[in-house]
Order: C-alpha cells, then structure tokens, then sequence
C-alpha cells in the first residue's frame, strides 16, 4: 500500500502549505515546468491542453460578438509607450528591451510588447478613416512580456501568454456598453467552463489600468481565500485615441477622435482553476476545459476480455465527443487510481471481469470521490451526464466557498481580523487614495473592487462618509 | 464602367510586374500591413482567418500523428546557441537580442528565438529519463524573429508565425522515419488543402538547415517560376542530443543520446498560395482555407423579398457548415462582383428576383470565371460540390503551369536559359559544392532539392560523373 500513497506524499499539505502545495502540484502533474531563464515557465503538453480548451471556448465567443482575430509585431518602438504618459509610467519599468539585432545596434531600441494599446492605436489611426470603418473589434492571441521580480509558474511570469481584445468605436457610449459586454463574456465562461464564481465591478483609480479611464476587473477567491484577478476589461475613453491620433470623419463630416477598449485573459487562469478547485490529493479540472474528461481503468487487465472491452467504451466515448483515455499501462490499479487523481481527470471508469459480466461499469467522480454504477448500454450519455454533474458541482462547490468567507468590516482591526483568516472584506471607502494605501500598507490587502449595489455609511479607515463598497483582499 | 474597373487598375499587372503585383494584392485586399519597425508585418483578419484555417487543419494531423502541443519560453540564453557549432554559426547573424529589463543590464544577454531547437532540447533532456518516455513528440504555434535585410509581407520578415515539432526517438531509424512521415503530412496538406502541389525531397548540404544530418523540403512554383521553401523536416541524428544531454537508459540498462527531429512550416505558405493561385483581378483562394468559400450578392437588392431570401440562403448554406457572407453593402452589384473576385472567395452566388421567382441561383467560380445555375432547393448540396470541384481544378491547373516549366538542362548555359524563363531545371549534379556555388553565381539559382529516382550520367557544371539530379531555380 505505501506504493500506493506515494502520490499524496509527494504534494504538500494543502490546508498548511498552500504555496509549497501548488508548486507541487503544477510540476508533478507536469502542467508547466520552469524554464532556463529567471521568471520563464515552459508550458507542459497537459497545461498546455488545458489553454487549447479555453482558447476555443473564448475564440467562438469572442467571434459571435464580431470580434475578428489578427496578429501585430512583438517589439514595439520604446516612444510609442511614452505618448501615452500613464501608460508609459505602469510598462516602462517592466519592460524587457531589444537593442541589437542582426548583428548590429538598433537606432531605436524596441520593447518587447507587454501589452499592445500603442502598436495596435497606431495600426487602427491608419486603418480607420470614417465612421463606416466603426466599431473594429480585433483581438490577438499572443506572448507578452514583463519583467517580474516575484514570479511562480501561470501566476506570475515574465512571459505569458494571453488574448487582448482592442476595439474602437464612434461614441463613449458604445465603448463604454462594450467594455462591459466583454466583462459579461469573461463572467459567463468563467463561471460555466472553468467552474470559478468571479465578482465582477470597477476598479478603484489607484487599481486601474495605466493609461485608461476606467478599468473592470472579475475577482476570483482561491482555496486559502486571496483574490485572483482573473480577467480586466478597460474602457480607455478618448485617452489612446488622442495619443495615437485614431480620429473618423463622422457621418456629419467633422473629425471626431474615437473611443477604444480593450480587454484581456490570460494563462493565470489555469491559476485560478488549480487554485480554486484543487484538494490534498492534487488537482480537480472542470469538465469543460480537461484534457482527459474521462480515464478508464481496466480491473484485473490481463483476464480475457477485459481490454477489448475498455477499448471498445473508449470508441463508444470517443465516438460521442468525450475527451477519454485509456490507462492500459503495467502500474496497479491503485496507483492508476492516484495518479489520475492527482491529476484531476474529472470521472474514472473502473472496468473489470465482474463488471463486464454484469453489464455495468463503475464511476468515480474526482469533485465529491464518491461512487456510482452505471450501465455499459449507454455508457455515453450516463458519462456525459455525470460530468455535467461534476462541472455544475465544482462551481456551486466554489461559490459556497467563497460566500462562507464573505465578510463585513467597520474599522481597520475588523478588516485586519478578516483578511487574516483569508476572508474577502466589505467595508465603507470615502474615496481617496489615502485610506486604500494604509489598508495595504497595515493589512497587506489591497482593495479588488468595487462593489455595485451596496451602500456603507463611513469607511471603515478615516470614518468619513463612505461613498462606495470595496472588497479588500490580499491577492496573488 | 470606371467605377467597377477600378478594382483591377489598382492592381499591378502579374505578367509584367509579378513583385508589384504581390505587394498590391496583399495590401489591397487587406490580408497584411507593414508594421511601424521595418521588416516586421500585421497580419490583417482577413489574412489571419487563411492563418487559422491553416492551423486547424495541420494541428488535426499532428495530433493523429501522437504530437502534443507544449509552448516553450520566447528568450533563449546566447549561450545555448554556442552548443551546436553548426547552429550557431546558422542563426547567431540573424538574432535579436534582448540586454535590458526590468530597468536593469542582464548578466546574460538573451536572444528572441529564431528557432527552439535549443531550449526545447534543454528541457528534453530534463523529461527524457528512460526508454519508456520516447518517442517524445511536441509542437508549438508560436511567433519566431530572424533579422532579415531585405523582407516582404509572409514570405520574409523579421518576425513571422510559424509551428515547430520537435521529437525525441531511441533510434535513427525511428527519427528518419518521423522526419519522413511529417514531411508526408506537410505534403498532403499543402496539396489537398492548399492546392498546390510541391516536390519533397532532401536538401544538399548546402542548404541544410544549421545543425542537421538531413533537411527534407517541399518546393512549390510560384506563378513566375521562381521557387518557394514552403516547409521542412530534419533529422538531427544525436547532433543535439549530443550538445543538449538528451539521454536516455535503454531497457537493457545503458545510458543513450536520443535521435531527433524537427519540422515547421510557418505563415510563409499564404505567400505560397497568393503567389501560386492568384491571377490578374486578384487573389484566388483554396475553399479549404477561404476565410469566406462563398459570397452572396444580391441584385436588385431593394426589390420586395430579394434580401430576405439571400439571408434564408446564407442561413441554409452556414448551416451546412459553409463559410459564406452576404453582401448587403450599398456598393452595386458590379462594384461587388470585382471587390470579392479581388478578394479571391472561390465561389460568388448572384441572386434577383427573377432567380427567386425561377427558384435558382446563379453561381461564379473564382478560379475559371465560368458561371452556372442551381436550384435554390438543395443550394448547400451544390454549393458544397462545387467548392470540392473549384479545390480539386487549382491544384490541377497548379500541377499543370508546373509541369510545363520543369524542363532539363546538360549545361551551364541551359540551366541560365531555363531560369530565365522562368522554368524548374533538372541536372547532373557530381555531389561537389563548388559545382551548386557556380550556378548560383552565374545564373542566381540555387539547389532546390535533390530529385529522387532520377538520373544523369555527368555533373552540367563540371562534366564529372553525376551523383545526383539536382532541381535548380531561382527561389523567393
């Protein structure tokens, strides 16, 4: 049996060692490695796979929003981030800079894109000339680079890659509405395929993004309760369009400076989904976007008939659309039954002489590990159910999580007391920038969003009155 | 009439002005765009759908092929590249090279990878342990930067899209034959999807790619005759997993380097299609990876009923899964027939109110130009067989121009009065360098591929006994 514990062994405790338990997990179920540079993580064919899911999922949607993809250079000249003056102050000091290429020095030296807003303003300045050109939805999947200090594999490296969405339009209205369609794409597949409850809001100015005049962000509570910001959405007004100069004649024929979004996800997400479903014995995917949906395990594999009839349900599966594998290897039954767990594969099949015998098959759900029988006769469409199941599980199993540790504050104790036990906290704010660096400062926990629809009397640090709700949190 | 031939005066004209013609159609029909740092492209949509219409089609037959997508980090150590003499010396002229970031001066200058060969051998060698993990195969969709001094839109620029396979095998056997098999993928996408047909074969040494045994390409010709790289695959023997440690212990308990293997083809191959396919009025696209297979223009469009039967159309057609747009523009009908023929969609489907009322439509290839009728009832069913028929006629006509201009040569004159003319040249070749250097110099062909099951009795340089049939040409 101590061959067959070895796999829960290998990770850290989950509920003491949080972080030691994630940097176990993601290598030794060879989602991502680290790379040779400082900062740098190499992509794992089963991370990897777990990024193809979620591309294809945000592409269609993406797509029936008319949204089309394309793809602009990686080195951007250092001047276009200095028209913008907010933009150049939050990139310029993580920017990673080309100066020789070719064999020669450049005359200019070139960033690295750590985000597009300047190259693709100055495509769109081109591109667009009157009112009929409007809206341009365009959106590129690519790397982007920045260089960080602190960094640990899908959270946090100098390279990752992401889709940004750019789009301008004729009025502040419009841009505005997109801004906050494209917040409700993020949400609703968020929710639905990666099983994560987010909070969706604005950002406090001091959180925003550099450059735009207002940024919409979706929180996500991990396992030991700190926030992830999981996806922005931005509404630049006239700011990019000034500095890039994107101006249509307009159906009156004047001139008019449009207004630009832009929006992004990135590889954090596959962050997210290990932080916030995993367990002690590894990681728990959601159906939606695992590479493997379904494994199946042959019980006593070398009697008669038991292979071809694990490979004649895996047909079946395959057949209907589940993404199923076949753990035909020499290792035990048990330490199949660990590693795949370990590596979150949503439903097991146990499949033996008996079971064959009898016409049934044996499910185990990774998300509550609990048991069930079900018929070989429409063995996909009880697998299919099952894993709808799981994937509408995960999520209300995430959202009771995260509600239990929803939690009020009236002072600077209260929300030092909360954030402590790994609570997301809602207290008054007057507003200034003041109270928000000495809640970070004294707490470590910074404000994630503001909360709509709520209403405090006084914030909760200088006791004035309170204009808005936020949720404090400390955050990955 | 101006108005409608406006289309076509924009466009060089082919058979005089080839190269302008190239860089007219790529703008005009807004596939691509210079970027703001010289010899680096955007790829529009328009050109970007071709790209993703590529990539699903290939990334299917990898994944037959057991190839699992990885991403592997964009910044390379220069060090890395020093490891295999050859390699070095191939790409060290072409890199870019990032010295600065995050404020500060690297220890180590990093390069933009021109190719992986380097960083994913470093990591093989770290997965690689024993025979039970090869073969390892993995692929990457990326963006790759070599500095060029002359560049042009797809076919040469300093950044460029592209997928690398990499594989790891225990024997030179096994990586011949993957480095044979992939070429065989490439060759039957390249012919069926792309319709253009290419000759495979091994490359001299001269031009073998930096740090190979054998480089196998796919050459296809161009409208002008000239020849186009549109894909390799190399076998690297144990040359890099000698430089990288890629060892594994064999199952008789010796420790082994690897045999491996790399391959790419990159956004290079819609030059290749544009420069095969197109014609006088524009592009001609392959149905396969049209953006758009089939274009709808209503005519007399204000008419009661005409516009709401081309959208019932278009539904019944997307329906059927084909890519169609309706074009329901205040252009005229004339306007639209030249802009969409520009634009190169295979098939255009007119249809007026006496069409409606006969219950047909009229159909328009784009590769013969010929028109034809078809029910509206069954509309999918025949628009379907004729993109399948307009798919199979360019790869014929393409095979055809080809065959024309591949003609023999004895000696140096012949070759230089074939590629003058634009033709592919079959010659003795004795095996020596300065024989390929020769014709290079006084005819600027190079060696494109050496043709298999073909012979010659003496060398057409230096009248030596031929090793070899060599295919000369000039190339892009």
């Amino acid at each position: 049996m101590a061959k067959e514990n070895q796999f829960v062994e290998q990770i850290a405790d989950i509920e003491t060692d949080f972080p030691q338990w994630y940097t176990d997990v993601v290598l030794k179920t060879k989602l991502v490695d680290y790379g040779p540079v400082k900062g740098t993580m190499v992509i794992r064919p089963y991370g990897y796979a777990i990024w193809e899911n979620i591309q294809r999922e945000l592409d269609g949607r993406f797509k029936k929003q008319g949204v089309q993809n394309a793809y602009f250079p990686l080195l951007i000249p250092m001047s276009f981030f200095t028209k913008e003056a907010e933009h150049v102050e939050g990139f310029a000091p993580e920017v990673a800079v080309v100066t020789h290429a070719g064999g020669e020095k450049l005359a200019e030296p070139l960033a690295i894109r750590p985000t597009s807003e300047t190259i693709i303003g100055t495509m769109m300045a081109k591109w667009i000339q009157s009112y009929r050109d409007l809206p341009m939805k365009v959106n590129q999947w690519c790397n982007v680079m920045r260089w960080e200090k602190t960094t640990r594999p899908f959270l946090r490296t100098s390279e990752f890659l992401w889709q940004e969405g750019h789009t301008a339009h004729a009025t502040a209205e419009e841009a505005e509405a997109e801004t906050l369609t494209m917040l409700g794409v993020y949400k609703e597949f968020v929710e639905n395929c990666l099983a994560i409850p987010v909070i969706t809001g604005k950002k406090t100015e001091k959180e925003r993004f550099a450059g735009a005049v207002a940024t919409y962000t979706m929180e996500a509570m991990m396992h030991d309760g700190k926030s992830l910001q999981s996806g922005t959405s931005h509404y630049m007004g006239q700011n990019f369009a000034k500095a890039f100069d994107i101006q249509y004649l307009g159906n009156e024929g004047s001139l008019q400076h449009a207004y630009t979004t832009s929006w992004g996800v990135s590889t954090r997400l596959i962050g997210a989904v290990i932080m916030t479903h995993g367990d002690e014995r590894g990681l728990v995917l959601p159906p939606v976007v695992a590479p493997t949906q379904c494994v199946i395990v042959p019980i006593a594999a070398r009697k008669g008939g038991v292979i071809e009839a694990c490979e004649a349900l895996k047909a079946q599966l395959e057949e209907a659309g589940i993404r199923v594998t076949l753990d035909a290897s020499d290792n035990s039954p048990g330490w199949k039954f660990n590693e795949w767990e370990m590596k979150g594969v949503p439903l097991r099949i146990e499949l033996g002489p008996r079971d064959i015998e009898a016409g049934k098959m044996l499910l185990a759900r990774r998300d509550t590990l609990e048991k069930s029988e079900a018929a070989l006769e429409n063995a996909a469409a009880s697998v299919k159910e099952m894993l709808v199941e799981i994937q509408k599980n995960m999520l209300e199993k995430a959202r009771a999580h995260r509600d239990n540790r929803i939690v009020y504050a009236d002072d600077m104790a209260g929300i030092l007391a909360a954030v402590e036990k790994g609570n997301f906290v809602k207290a008054g704010w007057c507003g200034c920038r003041a109270c928000e660096d000495k809640v970070k400062e004294e707490t470590a926990a910074t404000s994630r969003v503001i909360v709509e629809g709520e209403s405090k009397e006084t914030c909760a640090v200088c006791g004035k009155p309170a204009k808005n709700v936020i949720i404090y949190a400390r955050a990955y």
